[in-house]
């Protein structure tokens, strides 16, 4: 991701030809393939795919090579998006008080894992002050409690529009979000689910888990929809848990999935390699 | 599992001391304890054990040995089981035209991993009376289509009391058993769920799979109870999926999570080291 | 791999445009392309890719369009193969004595999972016999103790090339192979080697690994080549175990990885998503 | 680990009736068996076994309790050891310039995960000063290049003396220790191998494993002893990779292994889950 060059992400009706189509449209502008990932879902008729493009010997100018595009991009009728390399994502991080999530975005991101700038890390709670000053990050506390909810969500929707955040993501943030928030935003909130989803939605996954006597345990990074855990799955991980685990256990096992699903979710939506296609995720490997 | 032996099972209110009381009357008769599982529920203030006993220098009879806990036994309010080695458990398995559960089951009882002696196999359709056949072991197929349904479980009842069948295996058995079925053969019948429980409850779970996007399917294998797909869990078995799997794959790659977990789920079983904690199953390991 | 079609599968030096070259050649003549993946070994400067091709609507014949391709590969300097679908890969299975991975395997072809049509299953010891006979595919015993082990291979050469065998496959085979065998079948020969390579090469892996204290047992399936358990490696598969695991249960865990390592093997040789690179094996998603 | 209580690990000659003359011991002074791992080695003839003991309702000194077992551990020739609870370890964290296993022990440390006193981190490189001092754990720099190896690891060695260390843990220490180091602290020190032993020992292992093409790495998390990579191994964690992974991803899918597989170690050895038998580890489940 650190080469300059361009990704394309695409998804348009299936028919034949459309592979031959796009990889000429950039062997013409010398334009080099460096990975290309496609997939025809034939239950769907539909087509998808992920280009990254090497453009250092590009024939024309990089902009003119993304607005060309377009001819061909509304042929297809095609929903397509090109993204200049290099590049760090704009995230505004959300958290409550549980900070495990949040440690591991930050620490993947200066190890290079990530490439995402955090612009701010919001928390309805102070609990996560300290870690974000030592971040240097600008930590926002937003009181969200009782009535103050539907100002502490405009708060937030002001902060993000201000800092042109791209990219929301719910690092165990311990609030519901508003149906208007999840639609203005959809695609670009990413929550983790500290269960197995569709096992176990809503609160306390790990105590329902624990009282079902399930012998894995997970932890499941989708996108948020306006339905509750119902969003598009990026990423699951699971461990494998026994009788003599308590609750407590079962929390910190859990901890284990949570960073490991949210980290890789992050990296494969800002690798562009998620393509939202109605209630699932397409996600091209990594 | 092929020494003379003995297994004891057990389950009681703990208290201190249990441990030495039971271990003191296997050494005060010369019983060599080989393996010993014990967990003591702390949420619960329960107790449970599995010892296994070798018995070959035992200083008194082994009906006297085990008579002679009942008094021990009664006086930890305890709820107990004596097993001895070596044994195969007779074990009727039920099925309808799915055979890969089948067929893990006679191999891996061929190759000595399950100690189990299938008396019968039972369908409510045709399809597997091959295998059976090949295998040696009667097939009985019992009508169970709209208004047969009760009286094909009378004669799967009347089968299994005939055979003194001790464990009943429902290896894809489409049909939900009756309540009165499951209450008076409670903890006697296992079942393959080809879902990761408590997702996906149900007809179909893998096109569920499908539809909710999951990146990871399952099987759960559990001890039947009235409330359909709810019984304690004894194993559960995960394989990855991808955006490019049909729900003709999931059922392909689920194959192997369930043939894992039914088999994985029988040893346990036959090999008493299970024990039922209300909607949770102990699993001591193996 | 039932639907009429081809898979293309290419190697040749990178460079830029090829996607577009062979995309475009499909397109030209109206074959579609199901399946692109492609891969660009950016640290050894090569491409390698496999299309799946449907080719209902093909404007010409499908063999002009296999033959006309040779100009584009030619000049690409690839080297390329051509499957027409549906097909079902003659084989040979040699075995020894042990069962599981030969028993996997026609199990999964009858359940459609392997496109293979065993030709003839091989023994140097006569235990496979049965399992044979009854999956109606001649077994044939060959002596290869002591000095008529080169007799032996001769034997099997010559029944392989009288049956148009395409694939080998060694399922558990205890004898090491010529090296003019390993090379004359080079890229044709399949083992599974009950390790996790290159962990525990040679002889009895698993009283190695019980050994050496190891908390995870692995199987490897990879080509054969003329340096034992050196080829390259198709899939791997690994088991927990703990320290009252016996080498004997770990022969049985084991038995597990095997089956699946190499049911997992076969099936990406046979769907041509295999493509052997000097001492590694590029593997495209299944 | 919080309550107050002992653990008693032991090993001994495997004979009849230790268990019941351990829990006898326990039972009679009143200290409440919590939880009673055993394990008999019927290859070896050794008996093993860890006790969780709470202490109280005991009806002697805690110092007396201990005190009065020699009588009955030496009349069963066994090795044992008493740990009061609660306790922290007092632990040496040693590295180079990797930092994300040292993070992760002082993570978890700081969650409650690792109950160890880290009194200080030595790096033979200045790397690793800032997270030390952010910590606020001291941080010795020791320089070991060239001739200056022996003097250095003669002052590591006063620094652990003079801290009353128990625990040294290599997180990615990039120096081999000496014979007389290993032997000395025998048992006492830990170390990350980032490969799946006994796989790709000594340098580079990523790259070995690269080379190789396998489908699996890993990490492993083993006692030091003076043969290289070669001690008892405490806990080995996987991850699957594939073709398009440089060595490069290998480094970085690696880092998951290695911190889990090192934060599990500590946590199994720093809770006396652990008993070293020749070249292998004993360690109770957790």
């Amino acid at each position: 991701m650190s080469r300059p060059g361009l990704i394309l992400k695409l998804s348009c009706p299936d028919q034949p030809g459309i592979v031959a189509k796009i990889a000429s449209y950039c062997a013409m502008h010398r334009g080099n393939l460096v990975e290309f990932n496609q997939f025809s879902d034939q239950l769907g008729a539909k087509f998808f795919a992920r280009l990254e493009i090497e453009t250092s010997e590009l024939a024309v100018d990089v902009q003119d090579f993304i607005d060309g595009f377009g001819t061909l991009g509304r042929s297809l009728q095609a929903v397509w998006h090109f993204r200049r390399l290099p590049y760090r994502m704009r995230t505004a991080v959300l958290v409550t008080k549980t900070d495990h999530c949040l440690n591991e975005i930050l620490w993947r991101t200066e190890l290079g894992e990530l490439p995402i700038e955090i612009t701010s890390i919001i928390g309805n709670r102070p609990h996560c002050r300290g870690i974000a000053d030592h971040a240097g990050i600008p930590f926002h506390e937003i009181d969200m409690d009782g009535d103050r909810r539907a100002a502490g969500f405009t708060a937030i929707r002001r902060l993000i529009e201000a800092q042109d955040v791209e990219l929301i993501v719910l690092a165990r943030f311990m609030q519901i979000l508003p149906d208007d928030f999840c639609n203005d935003y959809a695609g670009r909130v990413i929550n983790i689910h500290h269960s197995f989803l569709p096992a176990f939605i809503g609160a306390n996954p790990y105590k329902q888990a624990y009282e079902r006597g399930v012998k894995l345990i997970g932890a499941t990074c989708h996108y948020v929809t306006a339905e509750l855990d119902a969003g598009p799955i990026i990423e699951q991980e699971v461990e494998r848990v026994h009788h003599f685990h308590t609750p407590a256990d079962l929390v910190r096992l859990g901890r284990n999935c949570e960073r490991n699903a949210i980290a890789r979710g992050i990296r494969h939506h800002v690798h562009d390699r998620t393509i939202i296609d109605g209630h699932r995720a397409i996600v091209f490997p990594d």
